[in-house]
């Protein structure tokens, strides 16, 4: 299969190409860092993205920001941001990335814990990733004849030199297992669904 | 209890209104039709309410619109107008509200059953639904001494003479029996709750 990635040169982006670069072909992108650049926040540069790739059987997003910081002192303009760039970066993605996409191709977004185990200052990731995922469950039941799914990850065991005073307690997964459930998205039947990685969400 | 409702105009605000007048002081607000206005995407108008009406003990969002549409010519521009609406506008709400709500006081949201169970040209309502249920289970953690929940109703029975087509085979539920739940918030000790009402969520 044709496989884009963007997002190709962080943690997560890394080991997915490694991983899906043994059976496929694997396009990376990134803001910055990779052959091909991107902005998913801006629709011009999407929308060149994929007009310089065409047509593909996949395409992963391990993008996109969010805001941290005390509800007490959160201004409504910081909590924008994180929307309008991991949700709406995301979401942007996927509407102009589904007219690029094969018959049978899948759409594989990313989320995290943090929609249902907050942390500390973390109010707009949890509203970040919770919309994304509820975005998916929607899109997935009008995306024809195509499929979308997306990866939530717990707290990575290589991002836990910078981060592990903000999980504590927490359990956390290697990237290459993470890597594991794009495949498994990628390769597989499924649609609409959140494939978490390295926990288990509570009856609510 | 000195009770702000902002979308008192609306199906659900009216009877939220009806409901806790008769046991509370009740200060209606909405966009335009109600003793105080305010417009929730504009934090200047939000500010100016609060300076206006002082100190409460609960405050109620009935309020927020999404963007419909099919997702085959959806575009981030339209889907970002829920976003910066329904969901940034209950935020704005809550991160200015907070300053202004009496210690043991509450926050109620409005979400509706959109974010489970996607309809036709759904997909910016379950994204914008499920979005601020993630940020009140994150944001109840964060609001010392405070408490905040959200009610997610199915369709309206006053509604369905309007939207019964979008709604094939869903139960409905009548305005007063949803204006219980935030009686529910209001008076009871539960914080970052998801009060479903007329519904029920699918194990998932």
């Amino acid at each position: 299969m044709k496989v884009l990635v963007v997002g190709a040169s962080g943690l997560i982006g890394k080991a997915v190409v490694q991983d899906l670069e043994r059976d496929h072909e694997v396009i990376q992108a990134s803001h910055r860092r990779s052959t091909l650049s991107v902005d998913i926040k801006d629709a011009h540069s999407v929308q060149a993205l994929f007009e310089s790739v065409g047509k593909v059987d996949a395409i992963i997003a391990t993008t996109g920001n969010v805001h941290f910081g005390a509800l007490q002192t959160l201004r409504a303009e910081d909590f924008a941001q994180g929307l309008l760039d991991k949700l709406l970066g995301q979401v942007r993605l996927t509407l102009i990335g589904q007219h690029y996409l094969n018959e049978g191709g899948s759409i594989t977004l990313t989320t995290g814990i943090l929609s249902d185990e907050p942390i500390r200052d973390g109010t707009n990731a949890a509203a970040v990733n919770a919309g994304l995922e509820g975005f998916v469950r929607a899109a997935a039941l009008a995306l024809s004849g195509r499929r979308i799914n997306v990866v939530s990850p717990t707290v990575l065991t290589e991002a836990l030199e910078h981060y592990a005073n903000s999980f504590p307690g927490f359990d956390s997964v290697p990237a290459w297992k993470v890597a594991a459930a794009y495949r498994r998205s990628v390769e597989g039947i499924q649609t609409g669904r959140v494939y978490r990685v390295g926990w288990v969400r509570d009856a609510r």
